[in-house]
């Protein structure tokens, strides 16, 4: 096993960084008490399945995770999934659909152990940046609609944005009037609190953190006068939908029965669940340690985040995962060490032992107002244009992601996402850059001829490919070198600089082999240049300077020198038409 | 469409060529008449499809193909797809059956020409050399042991190497001894034809050309002793299986009705008879051109092949494609024009229409002799060592294919040897070579610290990434430099070589980004040298110099010279320790 990195952060631990996680511990547990109630009802669970996720998997996470400052619990993404996965399983609110979600946990919670000790955390490279902004951004947009349903107060089915806006249009003359206006008026109070009330606070002499403290204590403000005016005035009777009564206490920690027919069922939702939520840990946990000059190490975020999941799953709980805000949050708040999470994780058990009978009146659609508020705010739709701008493959791959997440469903806009950006590199790869060059003036560097004045030699003709020399492109470039060859006649050496020729595989090899016995048969030699050290040492296992007609010069300029040192300009001496 | 040759060379046609097409045609007939019989026997066909499959295919081809020696017609590997495609669907012998196989060539052949007109034809490339010789030595050996049963005279079903091992073994007991001794006898005469009867020949004054002849005729004269035998000592009634009465004739060419279900359920099959038809034709035909000087057309060929099964359904035929050894037959009896294949389809309409009957006691078992000598010349077990030697990952790309083809079957086989290339080329990225670099002395020229005598300054790390800066590989890119960092102290300046980064995404801007981030909280520089243009284009587009703390520069001698023109010896002047 790698070596968690809680023995050298409790080793250093002492009353300062306690008070500093303390501190954020609360203000992430404010955060953490509605949004973990929010997050269980989205994923069909009755509200307390929030809690008992967010108490095993923190302590689970302190002991063998690696990022100083995540926050581990449910989070959006994972809990739609979780929907999904399991809504075609089992009926939600049965004992039969808590118990796929808790073997769900303790699936994905092996997998990600497995993978974490296979050191597969190399997978999550699988997801390009454009591919993993556009999949939040489309999954942000498809949960807040999926929550539009709490807010009118109808009832409506769907985990897939065609069904969900089908519904939502079928029975919007059901809209639930009291409901509505508690959830519209909660939206806007928690996108004031959000946007207006922090700047307004720090106006009015309050310190940057305590303003932030309280704006972040937004949404328990809205549960607390929300519950109060339900419970008052009997709204529930109005039909405003209600969390209802939460059972006090913990549940024993225990393992299901192993359904084997149930597990087959669910492991590729697992499997798929494990990738996400890894790859949203290890995106935040990149961009929060980066800031402290801390590091993650990805097969042990694995690891940690495997073991949060079977505690999860042990507890009671559904699939966890470090979730984006939070985590932004804990960080901001000052946490130093995993210990915050601990801290946080014996607040909400508290709540759970405790205050869940507060919870009854809850109206349901202030939830679904946290969750909207929460979500939005991870949409970033300036990330299309910029990526539109600096490369289109990685636009198309990020729309591809957002029109199938949006289209279709999360899974399906993973998967294709990270098939759409392999199939551009593959593309990429198979029609490679390729150029003819000359040298510039004064200098030994030879450069493209049709992007830089440079001398060129008549007889000598040198090419430069950008890109490895493999199956996809063997064919094509042996087609471009035979093109060049019909444009350029009387030559004697063709010289191909290799220095970005990252490897060749065996079909690269063939190809290179047929073009020296092309050019042989034309009485023209065929030359390479600046060879790679790993890609030479290919070469020379097959004897590959036996046949070929020219030579292997260690630099490009010794090539042209030795070719026709006539040419060739002195590196040293200023030319004056550069 | 595309430019048929055949204007090109109709244009030029002449007597002297018709001769040498002709005498190329004849020797061509006398290896398809058997070889057409035995490979619609082995697509599970009756013996006069293969006939059919050899006439009208052969002229499309003429018309719309591009190679101009490719021999047309039935192979072994397509034949067997086909069994393996139609035979869960209908029984074998029954008009279904061959109704099947007649969509199965509609349908191929209309998804060829679909490939041809979107100029798809680099999907070929997706194929890798390895994973071609690997597949076509496995589906030889899968084949050859497929004919066993008839060389032994047994019933045994299946297309995959474990059914038939299983059903040869419990079936071994019921050897026909007769037809066990025909059919040893052939194969035994015809390995000898092969490789024993030609030298000898030339040895007893024949010349090669007609020694050539007389050794490719092997087969036929197998046919025809072979079938003056059985017909004379009525060997059938001692269990010997003979081919049987074949119509006289030729089918009248029509459309069969469109099956949507049939056809849909035959779509996945006819798209890798395409794939692997297409890509054996190029294969050959590259070869062939290559040794005259000439060029085939890859989207040319989908084109021609398309028309060709679109002819071969349209006359009764099964799947055809451009075949290895009939090609090279073809190519080496100095066939010049597809008008060789015109004049080949002429004669076999002949013999289909006059000489039927003599095949009716020509015994299966000879036949299977023909495809097992056939095949077996196209495994090639050197090509697995040479891989081995040269490249791992294209030996473990080919040993799949082989283990996929001869474990599970043909289809599988090519689709895991796609698959297995493509993640091994994908590993290959997400692990770029990363190197050091210090100047060789007396040029300026950059070379790896660990493979060459150079030399390094203190303060300046410079550093070659071999790889495009892509998802892939951001991550591991940047824990490199990080961990370069951590040990080199006292630097001032970090100066990356881009020579060999031939593309940059969205996220290995990024990445790049947060090392310019980082390096500016250490107080150190970061410089990039030799860009290639088109990745300069898009770096500009974004705006990335105005936040780059250092220079861009345009050769890496140019940069070290400016950042510490003391450490940096004079290109010119030649440095007594190198």
């Amino acid at each position: 096993m790698l070596r968690p990195p809680l023995f050298q952060w409790a080793k250093a631990y002492n009353r300062s960084k306690l008070s500093d996680d303390a501190v954020a511990a609360v203000i992430v547990t404010i955060m953490l008490i509605p949004q973990s109630l929010a997050y269980a009802m989205l994923a069909g669970l009755p509200p307390e399945v929030g809690l008992y996720a967010s108490i095993l998997p923190l302590f689970a996470y302190a002991l063998l995770g690696s990022s100083m400052t995540l926050a581990v619990g449910p989070v959006a993404v994972i809990s739609l999934m979780t929907a999904a996965a399991i809504s075609p399983i089992a009926t939600p609110g049965s004992p039969e659909y808590l118990g796929a979600a808790i073997l769900l946990s303790l699936l994905s919670g092996a997998i990600l152990m497995g993978l974490g000790f296979a050191r597969a955390g190399f997978l999550a490279n699988l997801l390009s940046h454009p591919v993993i902004s556009g999949f939040i951004s489309a999954s942000a947009i498809l949960i807040a609609v999926s929550q539009f349903k709490h807010i009118l107060g109808i009832p409506v089915y769907g985990h897939d944005m065609p069904t969900i806006l089908l519904n939502l249009t079928t029975h919007l003359n059901e809209t639930n009037l009291p409901t509505l206006i508690i959830g519209v008026s909660s939206m806007i109070f928690l996108f004031w609190v959000r946007s207006g009330l922090e700047p307004r606070l720090i106006k009015f002499g309050m310190t940057a953190a305590v303003a932030g403290t309280v704006a972040k204590a937004g949404p328990v403000m809205a549960v607390i006068v929300s519950t109060t005016i339900v419970s008052f005035f009997a709204l529930h009777h109005a039909g405003v939908s209600i969390v209802g009564v939460i059972p006090n206490g913990l549940p024993v920690p225990s393992l299901p029965e192993l359904d084997l027919t149930l597990a087959t069922e669910l492991l590729p939702a697992a499997f798929l669940i494990s990738i996400v939520g890894f790859v949203e840990t290890v995106s935040v946990g990149h961009t929060l340690a980066a800031r402290r000059r801390e590091r993650i190490q990805p097969n042990q975020e694995l690891i940690g985040l495997g073991a949060a999941n079977i505690a999860s799953g042990f507890g009671g709980g559904f699939p966890v995962t470090g979730g984006f805000s939070r985590s932004v949050v804990n960080f901001e708040a000052g946490a130093k060490t995993p210990c915050a999470g601990v801290i946080t994780a014996i607040m909400i058990a508290m709540t759970a032992l405790f205050l869940t009978p507060l919870f009854e009146y809850l109206p349901k659609a202030v939830l679904a107002a946290t969750v909207i508020v929460a979500v939005l705010s991870l949409v970033d739709l300036k990330a299309i244009h910029r990526v539109w701008i600096f490369s289109k493959p990685d636009f198309w791959a990020m729309l591809t992601t957002i029109a199938v997440v949006l289209g279709i469903g999360i899974e399906a806009g993973i998967v294709g996402g990270i098939v759409v950006s392999i199939c551009f590199l593959l593309a990429k790869i198979a029609r490679p850059h390729f150029a003819v060059i000359g040298q510039i003036p004064g200098t030994q560097h030879f450069r493209n001829v049709s992007r830089h004045n440079v001398l060129k030699s008549e007889k000598i003709l040198a090419i430069r490919l950008d890109e490895m020399l493999y199956f996809l492109n063997g064919h094509t470039f042996e087609d471009a070198i035979n093109e060049l060859l019909s444009k350029n006649e009387h030559l004697t050496d063709l010289v191909l600089l290799c220095h970005a020729i990252n490897e060749i595989d065996a079909s690269g090899l063939e190809v290179l082999e047929s073009i020296n016995e092309r050019l042989h048969s034309q009485n023209i030699k065929f030359h390479l240049s600046e060879v790679k050290g790993p890609v030479m040492d290919r070469l020379n296992r097959v004897g590959f300077k036996a046949n070929l007609t020219g030579q292997i010069f260690l630099s490009h300029y010794e090539a042209m020198c030795t070719l026709d040192p006539a040419c060739v300009t002195d590196g040293n001496t200023q030319s004056a038409g550069a």
